[in-house]
Order: C-alpha cells, then structure tokens, then sequence
C-alpha cells in the first residue's frame, strides 16, 4: 500500500484516506503501548523498528471503505470520516497480535535481522523478547476490550488461538521431510490466514455494526483475507528462498535451516528424482551456505517448483478476488482488487 | 483451600460448594483448551501437571459467594446455585492467565522443576513453552470474550497489561543488588497483586452483575486481593529460601541464582554490616551450592531478614482483612478471613 502500488488516478482520494488512517494506527498504536515504567517504554521502542507493510491494518481500513454502499459518494463529497476511530483502534489491535507473533517467531527462529533491525532477541536477550511479546499480546486484548460490544473480542481471541495453534503444528512439522501439501496448508490457514481474515471482517463489522455478522459481506472479506494471507505467505516462502537480505529486510533462508519445509520445497521433494530428492533433504536443518543456496535454486528450477509455487500464490490471489463478489462497485473493491495483486508481485 | 485449611463445621455447605466449583473449573479449562490438532491436545497435558493450589478460581468462586447478602440462607436452604456458570468460566480465565505467566516465566528462569514434575521448557524446549504460554492466553481472552459485556475482557486485559509491565520491571533490576523496598513492592503489585485481585472483582461481578463496577463490594474484595496477592509472593520469596524442594514443589533458590532480589534479602542487605553484605552479594547469580545456602540462612538470620519478612506478610495479610470490611457478615466472609491467614501459614 505505501508507496507499494501504482494507484490509478480515481483512487487517490481513498489512498490518502487509507495512508492518513495508517498514520492515526500508528499514533494509536503507540499510545497505547506507553507505560509509565521507563524500562517498559525503552523497550516498546524496539517495536517501532518492526513496522513494516501495515497490511492488517491498512485491510481493516480498506474493507472499512469497501462495504459501504455509497463509497464513491461520500469520498466525492470530500467526506473524511468514511474510517472511524473504531477502525483505527481495531487496526491497531491486528497490528500489535501481528508483531507479538514477530517478537516470539524471531525467539523461535533465532533470527538476528528483521526489517532491517537486529530483532529484539538477539539485542536484548530471548528473556526480554519474550516479556515484550506478552506484553503485545495483552496490550492488543485491552485496547480490543474497549469496543461497546464483546465482539471484537470474540473475533480476536479465537484469532489468536487458531494462530498458536498453527504454529505448534508448524513447530511438530519441523524437520519432517514428508510434510504434504494438505498438512502445509493447514499451518498456513490457522498461522497466517486467520489474521488477516480477522481484520477484514473487523473492518468491515466497525462499518456495519458489530451485530451485523451475517451480513454477506462480512463473510465475503473474511474469506477474501483468508485466501490473500495465504497467498501472501507461499510468496514469503518464495523471498525465503531466492531473496537476498538486504531486499528482503529480514535474515532469508532461516525457514531452510530451521528444518521448515515451504511450499516450493514440498514441492521439488515430490517431484524430483530419487538422488536429487536425497541431495535437496541433506540441506534441510544445516546452516545455509551461498553454494548450497545456489545449487538449491538450480533444483527447485529443474522440477518446476518456483513457477509451481508462483501459479499456486496467483490462484490463490484470483480466489480472494471471487470471494469479494458481494461487495458493492465502487473505489473501495477497485482498490481490494490491486492489493490482492500487489501481493504476487512484491519482491519484498 | 484443597485440604490446605482447617474448616471451621459452619463452613462445611461453603467449602463443598466452593470444591464443586473448582472440579467445574478444571473441566472448562480442558474443554477449552481442547483442539482438533493432536499435537496441540498432547502439548496441553503438560498443562495439567502444573495445575496447583488454584488460588485464582478459588478466590473467583469465593468472592462471588461472599457479596450475597443472602449467601447464609441460600447454602441453608441447599440452594447450589451460589456458583454460577460465569464464575466457572471467569475462574478458569485467570487460571489460564496466570498458568501462561508460569510456563513463560519457567522459560525466563530456566528453572527444571515445577509442582513436582519437569517443566515445559525442560522437556520440550524453550520453543514449545513459548508457544505453549501464547496458546494458554489466548485461549483465555477467547473464553473471556465469550461473556455478553465487555468488562470481564477488559479487568483481564487490564492485569495481562500491567502483569507484563511487572515482569519487565523485574527484568530490568536482575542483578542490580541495590534494589529498594518501594521498587520491589511495586513490581509485586503488578506482577502478581493485579492478577489476584481483578479474580476477585470478577467473582464479585458475575455475583452482582458486570455493569456494578462501582459496588463497594466490588472495591473491597479487589483490594482484599491485591493485598493478598503480595502477601502470598512474599511468602513464596520466603519459601525459595527457606524451603526444601521436596516440600515445596518447584525449584527453590532459583531466585538468587538468577540474580533476583526477593524482600528477605533486600532486608537483608539493608540491614547487614559491610563485610556481611560483601560476602551476600557474591552470592546474587552464581549457581546454588548447599554450603552457600547454609551460610546465607545463618545471616539472613542474624540480621532478623526472616523475621522482618514474616512481619511484613503479615501485616499485608491483616491489610487484606480489614479491606473486607464493606461485606456482610456470614460464610463467605468467614472464609475469606480463613484463606488470608492461611497464606502466611503454609510451607508450600
């Protein structure tokens, strides 16, 4: 979104919506992270170095816009207010479970780069970044707790739970050279598609009113960000592989040496010869070595696993664009339609 | 509670109701926590190892008994609906607020063992626990959000904030031997002081309705709580020094091994001569050796730090009491008073 895309002329009045609501997220975000603890405040400026693409909140915002009826209207008319503060604080809600879940990965990866930072374990100790990762988490289910209604909440929380759960099942997985295609796709859904399903639906219920969750279009962005944050993440599997760090911004081919099976390497081991397959699997779990980087591209290459996975992401992209069907016309769908391709085609 | 205090015969129908209670928490909790991945479900059984003393449920289903004014009639009548179903799912909140704190916080101590069995982080690795912790707080906003009003989720919210906070202050003065008494108190009110008494105000708002947020009853029982809660730390503090592990149940002098400062000692050091205080000092993060524990027994001793902290709890205790004092006389409060000395009294 920010400065990400080519936004066509007729959207700008929505981009700067969306960019000034991004901006009040922020502002949010840190008043709510504030403490009157020094020592705490020191640390949740650690947090500021994690901001990335804003892509949860920046979904709650636009799914915000996009299921109102009269979009174009009231942005014509030069009406601000079509995202609220109830959006702003649900935005910022997404973005601090999102970055809890960063804060505890980055411990679990024992990753040393994220963002272009050295991530918060590796400066200040797995103790502190595991404090700091509670203290996301809580911070998120206080702010999501001040809504009228307990919805939010209810959306949240078992958000959360499916995303912990997710991980255990990626944490079981670890170094399991057989993880299917099936099993891979249920970590995905829970890790990552809950998520992001979560914020659309919140966008789009601050809209709506939080008792209207049967409204066609909550489930439609739902699914919509279900799909999208899959997609998403086969294309960080993807920079994982063939990404270089300093593009990328977080350390790459963490996920090989982890013992992580992705998508483009359950491919290749399904579909490589026996002595390749054995060549490829005495790579996973080893430090990563520039020659073994390079002879692993050149036999995912031979098996047709990068294309397979980059068909797999843009099949996955036109599904989350049929899921927004029940959406209304207008600048709000337009601008769901180039995000979802934004995300296959990012190199970042 | 369980078998820890002596019951009074006219607290017999309460201390039946308040067991029932607990059974009734247990099995929410496990119901809650249940998944459809079996991974998940057979991390979770670790959790039922650290199952305790339940203090936090107890106080829950006490508290919501002790504000009905009418609670002597209603168990003289047999009526078992003093306990209703909201205290059970409030009580198996905080009971997974704060068993998430105690998988983390065994990550953060490194410690081996906890309630007689091996912890999480021993057995499985830093990783899981990690998780795990993620997993059981989750799991508890998504039950909290499952009441009809926001103020269950937002008094838990509230304490998973400032828990946190208090966890970070801790962090921050490891190792620093200077740490005062305020700075110790105050990470004790929110690092377990704040759990323990919105258990209470929650008991005592799924009693008299969430909407009561202003009923002196509410007020009362919430300081009661507090008071209790540093009470009970202190008494822990006590017990990491003094106690024997196979009395105790957890490691003990795993404190001073990690630096930590606990109000034995920081009486202590106030306290000691100078060539005293050297020779403590060198003890604060070095590993536990008999010998060592022997000697730092024979000082705390000499300086009166034992007794000093036995005082304190205490006097923290009698606080707890006379913070009851708004509630009507009968069962509930009879047993509210017994719970508070028995705090101080135990050695486990």
């Amino acid at each position: 979104m920010r400065g990400v895309l080519d936004i066509p002329e007729h959207l700008g009045v929505l981009q700067s919506a969306i960019l000034d609501a991004l901006s009040r997220v922020e502002a949010r975000f840190d008043a709510q992270l504030a403490s009157d603890l020094p020592p705490v405040d020191e640390m949740c400026r650690h947090v500021e170095r994690y901001r990335g693409k804003m892509l949860r909140p920046t979904l709650v915002a636009l799914c915000g816009a996009a299921v109102r009826e009269d979009l174009g209207e009231r942005l014509g008319s030069g009406d601000a207010g079509v995202i609220t503060d109830d959006h702003i604080a649900a935005g910022a809600v997404c973005e601090m479970v999102h970055m809890a879940t960063l804060v505890h990965d980055d411990v679990l990866d024992e990753a040393e780069i994220r963002r272009r930072g050295a991530t918060v374990n590796s400066l200040r100790g797995n103790e502190q970044a595991v404090i700091l990762g509670d203290y996301l988490i809580a911070s998120a289910y206080e702010l999501c707790s001040t809504f009228d209604s307990p919805i939010p909440a209810r959306i949240v929380g078992r958000a959360s739970t499916v995303m912990c759960a997710g991980e255990l099942l990626q944490l079981h997985h670890r170094e399991n050279a057989s993880l299917d295609e099936r099993t891979y796709f249920e970590i995905l859904e829970r890790k990552t598609a809950a998520l992001i399903g979560a914020a659309c639906e919140l966008g789009a219920l601050c809209t709506l009113g939080f008792d209207r969750t049967d409204h066609p279009a909550v489930g439609a962005v739902g699914r919509f960000g279900r799909q999208l944050g899959i997609a998403f993440q086969i294309q960080d599997d993807l920079l994982d592989l063939t990404g270089e760090e300093s593009v990328v911004g977080k350390s790459v081919r963490k996920d090989l040496e982890k013992g992580k099976l992705t998508y483009p390497l359950i491919h290749h081991l399904a579909h490589a010869d026996p002595r390749e397959r054995g060549r490829t699997l005495r790579l996973i779990g080893s430090p990563s070595r520039a020659e073994d980087t390079r002879a692993l591209r050149e036999q995912l290459a031979e098996t047709g696993s990068m294309d397979a996975t980059r068909d797999t992401a843009r099949r996955l992209v036109d599904e989350a664009r049929i899921a927004l069907t029940p959406l209304p016309e207008g600048p709000g769908l337009d601008m769901l339609r180039l995000m979802a391709d934004a995300v296959v085609e990012r190199s970042f």
